[in-house]
């Protein structure tokens, strides 16, 4: 098993020195976050993740969840990891004040879930689920509903889930069946069969909140017609056990330390929150929340993956450099030393560097909307998130898988033994690119209903935040950046006008250019974090530093991103471009006459 | 688990219509291979994938093979289809008359391999390795060897393996450490420990001759002093228990079925084979066979997966089409209609079918070798092999690979569960990427030792077959085809020589190309074979057929590869020219200063 190390230095660089974190919590308010605090937070929850986290991780793997008469068992140890989790606050860092929370921004919370999702993925969506869980309910819960279930979802007594897929639908919402009728005394009997639930049933949280979507009698059919309900595991007013158990939970190709629980509502009672048949509107803060974490998870299985790669590189002796022998002393190189090794130690590197950096902006960006800052601001704010989130999910899930198989690649024939712990990072993170929202719903998202929906406006903020930092930054050191960078925003500008054009003729053309839309999306848009990271390099450097060698390297990342990851932008261009007859023109026969 | 169905009539496709296999028969002398014998083969073949191997392949995964007291015991079935295939005179079907065998093409039984391969890859190992053993003593073993091994290698009732490498060192064998002294009989007692044996140990068959590289007291260090040893299990000439065990097998991501096993040798009596200290030389016939074998590995996944997701992709509904409903009396379109699944199931198709192209036209100038045909075709046969060997190795499996992954995403969420099998598809296949030279290894002996150690000849060989193609068969129809097909293959040419001047200057760029080289090497490669295929298919749509569907698809499916998969190839050469330095310029340290 690869031994996680907190990346603490990458994440102060890419918060202090890229992002401006100090100055963006003067925006929105977050007096309490001075630089000592969020330093000692970091280093704290590093050592978490080290120390507790990361040591279960293959132990959750290899033993995985049990299930016996109804009953959870989470893998050993991670029950008293939760304890300590619990008990040492941190699910409430981020968490409102008046339900116990520490009201720290959301953003310094999406750090530390970096730490404890990158040390074990399978134990972080039992807190990260709850999360989610209690997003939803500070949105749109009422009073009562916020009274009853905040104060133990923001202590972490409690953990939370979003039920939303059944066997029949999980991208189309609007085949769901499972119903809602009303009580007597203003609840709801919730009836149906809900599959995929992650954390869904368990034995480290005394009572679980599921978040459920379901359909009221009289609703209309498709997604229209549906309602959101709060059911928790417990009944909360008499302490009484709800009519909703767990089936069975999932055998599956990885995250073996997360329940994924079939569970069946039998007249469970469920409470209404938010309007009537709206409930797929309310499930969007969840959902949002759930595709940024999602997004975390590739970043965190690229850094992972990277770690592991890289402490093999430096010790696995095999054959000597092609320019001469680097190592004499040892018997043969150490593989570090080879090109092609390099290479896939770059890719992982520079993707989960660059993934870092934008899941960091984005979360940011998240403060801004729940901040003391400017209506212009939040709008903004918003435009940028509505484009990152999907541009995030897919693209990071994507290419950390990518890094994540490198990673197994660097090891040769070992990366395939589980006793090493590559093969299980890439087993974990292969999920990333299904579970809320596929990376072909995430470029529909994208391209159809953000991009050409808001006739390319919404794409339009961020498009001009590279343009002022190409102007802002057009320095002799960051031409090699600026001017690629430069021509690739413009062109993507302009082939979307192009592709609006195609999509008023044809809607398939949607369809047929998204997902290399959204690739295309992603690499420049990684591209500009970069290029924002080699500037902030470069600063650094022109002032008196003794990390030369760190600085250098972000430089020199930068410099391999876009000599070798960018040109496969160019690539997605002409794909997508290539039009939709070429998917569209087979009969649904011809794909296969005798199969 | 997706159900296999023998895809005969492609395969009849490509290896009558499109490769011309009946003058190929002619060609090599294989009198007996005549058009009625061989598709009772192949429908036999297939139905034995059917219906005995494709049932056993998720009890496999499973199950497991299971280690216990120094035995391993296959999963439930797995010995009975053994058995049955040994039975069925399967492993003879190439195999020299004198010891039993049918004499047929080798090509032909590959043809058959492709069938109990995709059906079953941990299975089709066991037969797999013995039939690499078989070749390799066919052509460096004395007369007494084969007497002594060859019938009951042929028959099936022995196995065979191959056994490189050590845990120090797999693609660097210079560093193994195994050692043979010799007997006063004239044998050698062998010493040393193998891992990552594949079939090294089971229940199977009565013996197991295992092919071993060790070093004699006396040779020279590297790769220059190993020689070749046939060590049986148990002694052939008193019936001994040899002194070779098995320590323990190895716990993988996938390939369960499959025994992967720690061998010990403790003075095991074995023979030499072929010279002293050219032992690397004469296992290249093994792992060449293996290498195109892993070929067919990544072939067979994105075949499989095809099936799976093409089923699914009828059946599973999901939303409308954008175009409007296609299956209105239903509740939502079966997911088909989407243009993004069908790029997915296309790109699957597209190597399934091209890969299987490529692997036949390899294994037939692998006939050629071995036959009656002239000195130049000869010559000719060998250059070809040499090149497309490692093209189809690693752009195969790595494409393959994709396409596993391709199939599981159609699936969703429920590609993730193992009941579906869409998962253990992508979890067998990631070790073809892997064994037998990784991917990296792979592109350095096509870029370094083939194409550069020619000075581009070798690689003419293969652009002379794509040139004569274009101009021989430059119609109207096929104008789409070979104007960017000679584009390329020229363009391969030319960007060769200039890596050539650059890596006289700098060795460095040869390992920093190299991964990228291959991959361009491959997409240009199926592009001559989706080609190919586009021609045969015009050429029969020409006279009447039944089966226009049929012939349409395959013109289609090679404008979907023209179209959508080989712009990759020019994004592949733009980052192998971007040099080394982007590579070589960071120092050990800059990789990750604080991990």
């Amino acid at each position: 098993m690869p031994e996680y190390k907190a990346p603490i230095r990458d994440i102060l660089f890419t918060l202090y020195e890229v992002l401006g974190a100090e100055q963006h919590y003067r925006k929105i308010g977050a007096e309490d976050a001075n630089r000592e605090l969020v330093d000692a937070i970091i280093t704290e929850g590093g050592k978490f993740a080290e120390e507790v986290l990361a040591p279960l991780n293959r132990i959750g793997d290899e033993q995985g969840c049990k299930f016996v008469d109804g009953q959870v068992t989470t893998p050993p140890g991670f029950k008293e990891a939760y304890r300590q989790y619990v008990d040492g606050g941190w699910p409430s860092l981020a968490g409102e004040t008046r339900f116990g929370g520490q009201g720290l921004p959301e953003s310094l919370a999406t750090v530390v879930n970096e730490l404890v999702c990158t040390a074990n993925w399978s134990w972080s969506m039992y807190p990260g689920l709850s999360h989610g869980a209690k997003l939803t309910l500070s949105e749109y819960g009422t009073e009562e509903q916020k009274q009853t279930y905040m104060s133990k979802l923001t202590s972490g007594e409690w953990t939370g889930t979003m039920c939303l897929t059944e066997s029949q639908c999980g991208t189309d919402l609007g085949l769901l069946t499972t119903r809602a009728e009303l009580n007597a005394d203003g609840s709801y009997r919730i009836s149906g069969t809900k599959i995929f639930i992650s954390a869904g049933e368990h034995d480290m949280a005394e009572n679980i909140i599921h978040i459920v979507l379901a359909r009221l009698p009289d609703a209309p059919a498709g997604t229209k017609g549906i309602s959101l309900f709060i059911v928790p595991k417990i009944n909360v007013d008499d302490g009484s056990r709800n009519q909703v158990t767990c089936g069975s939970i999932e055998h599956k190709m990885g995250i073996h330390g997360n329940a994924t629980a079939v569970l069946n509502f039998d007249g469970a009672r469920g409470h209404l929150i938010g309007p009537p048949n709206e409930g797929l509107k309310c499930m969007f803060t969840f959902m949002n929340f759930a595709r940024l974490g999602t997004a975390l998870q590739g970043m965190a299985a690229a850094e992972q993956s990277f770690q592991g790669a890289l402490a093999y590189a430096r010790e696995r002796l095999a054959m000597r450099s092609l320019a001469g022998p680097k190592y004499p002393e040892q018997p043969a190189d150490a593989i570090i030393v080879h090109p092609d090794v390099r290479r896939m130690l770059l890719t992982q590197k520079s993707i989960a560097e660059g993934g870092r950096a934008l899941i960091y902006f984005c979360t940011m960006q998240g403060d801004i909307l729940h901040s003391t800052a400017t209506e212009e601001e939040k709008v903004e704010a918003e435009a940028l998130m509505s484009v990152l989130t999907p541009i995030a999910k897919a693209f990071l899930t994507e290419t950390g898988y990518e890094a994540a198989n490198l990673g197994m690649q660097v090891f040769g024939g070992h990366g395939y033994i589980a006793e090493w712990g590559m093969e299980q990072i890439v087993r974990d993170t292969r999920i990333s690119m299904l579970y809320e929202g596929t990376t072909g719903i995430q470029a529909l998202d994208l391209l159809g209903r953000k991009i050409l929906g808001s006739r390319g406006s919404l794409l339009r903020y961020f498009t001009r935040v590279i343009h002022r930092f190409c102007r802002d930054n057009n320095t002799k050191g960051m031409q090699q950046f600026i001017r690629p960078l430069r021509k690739h925003y413009r062109e993507w500008g302009g082939f979307t006008r192009k592709l609006g054009l195609k999509a008023m003729r044809n809607r398939e053309e949607v369809g047929a250019a998204s997902v290399d839309y959204l690739m295309y999306s992603g690499y420049v848009t990684l591209a500009y974090f970069w290029a924002t990271m080699a500037d902030a390099a470069y600063r650094a450097l022109q002032n008196d530093t003794e990390e030369t060698a760190f600085y250098e390297s972000k430089i020199k990342t930068a410099r391999f991103y876009y000599q070798r990851i960018l040109p496969r932008a160019k690539c997605h261009k002409e794909i997508m471009m290539s039009g939709a007859k070429n998917l569209m023109d087979l009969d649904d026969e011809q794909f296969g006459s005798i199969r």
